[in-house]
């Protein structure tokens, strides 16, 4: 389907956290740093995809003019936790098949207090439900997802928990992470229990946030003078096909379309799993992440709870999984997120991850799931 | 920017009008009767684009699942009373890039009660002063953009008030009209004031619907036996300039988006205004009509009261505007409109108008903007 590489010249990403800061200040910051790496000016851009859930429509074009950026299409996108990603394929399409020669793709949310079913119209007997202390529903969907794996392939309360203390340990290295605080397997299994197997540790908490890309053509970037910039080699987007729901609880929560999407970029790109060296997945939940491993073919099914026991999945293992500190310690503004997991890659990608930097990375990989629901899959290389 | 030209292969939308169903059945009427028109079979669909402004995110996959369509990528859109057609414009892209080679836009909307501030978080200072007796925002927009006009070139109430004439006229003839009854200058001026110049005649009404239509290379639709297919031979979005604003109520109203949306399809298609026979344009008050003439650059600036004084834009003058009745008289669910415009369009164009064909039609124009804002303008070439 692509007709050419697309190059991400340029990243941005606020802190993620709650904070007192509107979405239109959050906007400026990543935009205007993602224009500063990238060294583009704003006239250059000629479309510009603004990801967001939460609010009014047209906000993605008052955060632009309020940066004295106007005129230039904006579309307003969304697909509840993957909209970030659905913001950046479009981008991504626009230079791959041709129509641009450079676009802006961002994403924003500011979260409402309470789980996401209380900030959402249409949801009302759940959140009654919630209100009568039930959890949330997306808690009580991946909870299920993971009880159905410890049922399938005896993985134990105990590996799901790991994945919050790896992801956890990262974010220590990542100021722009919600949280910051290493903790032991122990105290993720004596958190407050939300629905098992998920202990609150193992669920992402409410955050506020901003992530944009700037995305262009390689002739674009060369006359910009990057001589080597990261490129996206693959992206697809899926979305749920109805036999996937007859999977169960791990139907429910996606695992069909991320395969799909995983699948279609490994054979856009010709390359594997084995080829890959960095990852941020979407674990929104601790379960998520470990079932996802299997989604993107890192093992076979049945097999995450060994690639988390064996240390596969974190600096000195096979691969790095969510380095930044993912879903679950840095934080998940819905709109925000998939922006902030390419922002992450393209850093690790070109050297400029500090502290968490990983040594030696030329192929990464992003997975960004929302249920309902899309998957996009997006593979990059080093320039 | 376009690397070829996009067939419009098949067309749908249900009657526009208030209604119990909801959009889930909705979609699948306008979706149905457009891949029942095209011939194409769900499964050759590769991606769709499903515009609405209010609900759920992923309302868009939700609709396809009940039709029995998954997998493909789905993106949800919006841009306000601009959202069908921003659907619309990203499927354009991706058959006019190469990306695709057959791909589905749609919009519905099931408007919530009241006018749109009460429907729209973000706005409660303004849904506040309207529950107080003020008028609707909109309302207020465009009646002082239509003053503006008066005072800058003398145009008058009674010119405005033909546009509701000629439109409400038009949807006698529309079975899928919201409103179907003619109206005498006399009725329009005497029914209820909102705003300054504008009468409720004058304003659209509030509607549920949903609009669809399938888009496709000439390859694909020469493979699915469509000879001589409907082509956009141009589309282009704009957003506001910063400085439009400074061009007073008009300006505020979009004018400036409007002039430049169609100077860029002028200069793509190589085609003018002259060319032209045919048009859907978005009157969602009568005044935006007339202005919309001029921005379209179907006369010089101040002479749409003229156009529509000496009968140019009606049946026998040189264009027929808003054959269809218009949103004046069709009504205005926002996500379904642009769809709603298109579909009229290739009807006519393939002589598919019944009692209101607009004989030898061969070039038609569409244009839909969104405060806030966005306007994409389109051109049609008979096939």
């Amino acid at each position: 389907m692509a007709k050419r590489d697309v190059c991400v010249i340029g990243v941005g990403m606020t802190k993620f956290e709650r904070c007192e800061r509107d979405f239109t200040e959050l906007v400026h910051e990543a935009v205007g740093d993602a224009l500063k790496m990238s060294g583009v000016a704003p006239d250059a851009l000629e479309q510009a995809f603004a990801g967001y859930v939460n609010g009014m429509s047209t906000q993605g074009q008052r955060a632009l003019y309020g940066m004295g950026i106007g005129g230039l299409p904006v579309y307003n996108v969304h697909n509840y936790c993957s909209t970030g990603s659905t913001a950046l394929h479009l981008g991504y399409q626009a230079i791959a098949g041709g129509m641009n020669e450079c676009v802006l793709a961002f994403g924003f949310e500011k979260m409402q207090k309470g789980p996401l079913e209380k900030q959402l119209t249409g949801l009302d007997d759940i959140a009654k439900e919630t209100d009568k202390g039930a959890p949330p529903i997306a808690a009580r969907m991946f909870g299920d997802g993971g009880r159905q794996h410890m049922e399938l392939y005896g993985t134990t309360k105990e590996q799901f928990a790991k994945v919050s203390v790896k992801n956890h340990r990262h974010s220590v290295n990542n100021p722009r992470s919600q949280y910051r605080e290493a903790c032991t397997l122990e105290e993720v299994l004596a958190s407050r229990m939300v629905y098992e197997p998920l202990t609150i540790l193992q669920c992402c908490p409410t955050s506020d946030g901003a992530g944009a890309a700037i995305l262009c053509s390689e002739e674009f970037a060369r006359k910009q003078g990057i001589s080597k910039p990261v490129k996206i080699v693959a992206q697809a987007m899926q979305t749920d096909h109805l036999e996937d729901f007859a999977m169960g609880s791990l139907g429910w929560i996606g695992i069909g379309m991320s395969r799909r999407a995983a699948q279609k970029v490994y054979e856009q790109a010709g390359l594997g799993p084995k080829d890959v060296d960095i990852i941020e997945l979407h674990d929104c939940f601790s379960t998520n992440e470990l079932v996802t491993y299997e989604s993107l073919g890192l093992c076979k099914d049945g097999e995450g709870g060994r690639l988390i026991d064996e240390d596969q999945v974190t600096y000195g293992g096979k691969w790095v999984v969510n380095p930044s500190g993912g879903l679950l310690s840095k934080g998940h503004p819905l709109g925000a997120t998939g922006l902030a997991q390419c922002a992450e890659l393209v850093w690790q990608l070109n050297g400029m991850a500090e502290k968490r930097q990983v040594e030696g990375a030329r192929v990464a990989l992003q997975h960004n799931v929302g249920l309902g629901g899309a998957c996009v899959v997006t593979m990059y290389r080093k320039g």
